[in-house]
């Protein structure tokens, strides 16, 4: 009998985790992805912001799986899939057979029915975001310093982020870091800390998913960074330059060169793809209703996983969070090697460590449950996890070293404006 | 009486060199250049081939010259003069007024007028053109191993170099070493060690302005990296499967889908623009003739120097080399100073300190003139002078590192597919 065929689309926290998880089960698995690397996703800021380069948060998927004799690594991207005769379809139109299928796609940005926006304020999900964003960072600057007109140079000092969750914290507080630290003293007709960072989110507080205490927190750091937060504001328009908001007061308009969106995710096209093709439900963000063994309805050897899974627990919604695609990816490559032994299948638990989100230098917040904490203790926490988890030990090594240059110095050494028009 | 004004045109290794040998004279220096960074050319094959990230070779101007209060910094690109007026236009229109200007706009690459090899055959010279080869050499690989085609799989394994000076060498020895050491047992269905790769130069040797004895040398350790040097022989056409060449036994074809370009270079667009406002002749690559002290016939306001400039030294022309161009900057720093002393002028001496090329790991050539080496030594003698000489301490702590990294594994942090079509 020939061994069973795991294919697994997308090599991101899901996708690697189950293939590592894979390594000891008698099973040929083939990883799929339209990249050659697996991105280190909660540190794409440190890029966007010129702390880090591109390659540090990243690590070749062959290198990654090199010693795992049973795993092959392919570029491509899955867009298709016939459920009937198990098979995926490649972009190239390629098919692979699987007996097990897991789809570990993720999401991309929401900017909820007004794609228009996209190239008006990017979003933070790949590489090429974050190098565009730096660009359009740092080029505000420039522009601002050959600015004669005080009124325009205003507006290229002026930097709007859209959405206050973790992601939007983490921009807001690193531009601020930039113009108060960084650039201080580089310009002869600017004075960077001049530069108004507007943080705006719809809801009610930043951080959202937070406990209150810690918003608090968080919001005056922000404040000492220089960032100015703005809740219960709502974009209802974008141009080239700058946002109207709609708030308690009416309408605003915001005059801004430099607009970055932080305000929502919806899980990859492959979500529409499972709906058609088997009939299972998705949520409002298009991610997948999966049963609680992370299977599709109807169809036990098809997984979904990671962002693209919609999974609740005791009542609420599992997070899209690295740390959940990773033990979702782990808890998958379990259920397969239990079934070839022929034992009973589990549910999926997700063990929720906490969150954490990065302010500035020595500041952050973290929230594990019963313990709270912000300041220099949640930052040194976030630094040691994010140092544990980031895949290749020499990236290990640079991403400290750069930290440590950026702690003592608020040097950016990856400050490039490269690409782009 | 107000200061003296220095423009410089450029901020590579003559421009910023330049701005730094000014900074005690009694001069406010403006330098402009189209990129916000200093970039370390010497290892931009590095990035493109993987080993070190853009990032780790490029350094914000503006942070270079931070401390030196008479330097501002203009991100612009200068594209044409006003010699009698002596101001400068940007693209944007604006005029910057001079006293001396010093002209370091380098060079680019020349495709003989054959313009349209440039998408088929990229060069390098920006860090666009070294993450564009980057991407272009490891598709090939991820190519090579989704095509069951025999043939077409061969096509994908051969790369061709055209053009054995330094850059072609440093090129051809790293995609050997990647494909014989780094790829090792990544892929399934392939073996990188079987990759082609071609080094083409239409002289009579590699590396031909090296002692004969040192290109013996280097043709020796690129073969033993999986390199096939091949002289005499000329790209006579090009299309996206490969080239054509003339060789003494006739046209031969050559299929292949990774083709670089290492094979000429003309001065920027700045030369001719010289040329046309001042009279000055240029050479055959576009080069500005100058005079004995650097500056522009007619014009002893107006200095051209670097990879722009045409200058003989005992009869030979002296190289289009880092080394060169700082010493040019430093010179024409110091002649301004001078002039302002009213001291007599001295004529540009070309201190030549000796040529290295790298080849692989532990193997390099150097002609130190009366001393010349290959091998380890060579190579340990290029390690410290590029560190010596990369802009930024943390720079040469992350390049330092990552070389030793890849000394002990072969390991390449960098290898990213980003970009592209």
């Amino acid at each position: 009998m020939s061994r069973q065929r795991v294919v697994i689309a997308g090599g991101g926290f899901g996708g690697l985790y189950a293939a590592k998880a894979l390594r000891r089960a008698p099973v040929d698995v083939t990883i799929i992805d339209k990249r050659n690397f697996h991105l280190f996703q909660p540190l794409l800021y440190q890029v966007a912001t010129g702390g880090l380069s591109p390659g540090d948060i990243a690590a070749p998927l062959r290198a990654a799986l090199r010693g795992q004799a049973n795993v092959e690594v392919m570029m491509g991207e899955v867009c298709d899939i016939d459920a009937g005769r198990r098979v995926v379809v490649l972009d190239s139109g390629r098919e692979i057979g699987y007996d097990s299928l897991i789809v570990a796609t993720g999401a991309t940005h929401s900017y909820f029915g007004r794609g228009e926006w996209e190239h008006l304020a990017p979003g933070l999900k790949t590489l090429e975001d974050a190098t565009e964003m730096r660009r359009r960072m740092l080029y505000a600057f420039e522009a601002a310093e050959m600015e004669a007109a005080e009124e325009a140079r205003r507006q290229w000092l002026r930097f709007v982020i859209v959405g206050a969750g973790p992601t939007g914290v983490e921009l807001a507080g690193a531009i601020g870091e930039i113009a108060n630290k960084t650039l201080r003293e580089e310009f002869r007709r600017i004075r960077p800390e001049e530069a108004e960072i507007l943080l705006l989110d719809a809801g009610e507080r930043v951080l959202p998913s937070y406990p209150a205490a810690l918003s608090e927190s968080a919001e005056k750091a922000l404040i000492r960074l220089g960032v100015r937060t703005r809740v219960r504001v709502k974009v209802t328009a974008m141009d080239e330059r700058g946002v109207a908001v709609a708030t308690a007061a009416g309408e605003e308009r915001i005059d801004a060169r430099t607009v970055f969106w932080a305000a929502g995710v919806q899980a990859s096209s492959m979500g529409r793809v499972l709906a058609e093709r088997t009939g299972v439900a998705t949520d409002r963000a298009g991610r997948v209703v999966v049963n609680a063994d992370l299977t599709v309805a109807g169809h036990r050897e098809i997984f979904a996983i990671g962002d693209l899974a919609a999974v609740a627990q005791g009542g609420k919604p599992v997070p899209g969070v690295a740390p959940a695609a990773m033990q979702m990816g782990q808890y998958v490559a379990r259920t397969i090697r239990r079934r070839l032994e022929g034992a009973a299948g589990e549910e999926f638990r997700y063990w929720d460590k906490g969150s954490l989100a990065v302010i500035g230098r020595a500041s952050a917040v973290a929230d594990f449950g019963t313990v709270r904490m912000s300041g220099l203790v949640a930052w040194l926490a976030w630094l040691f996890i994010h140092l544990m988890y980031i895949v290749g030990f020499q990236n290990r090594v640079l991403v400290f070293i750069q930290w440590g240059f950026h702690y003592f110095t608020f040097h950016r050494g990856a400050r490039l404006i490269t690409g782009g028009k």
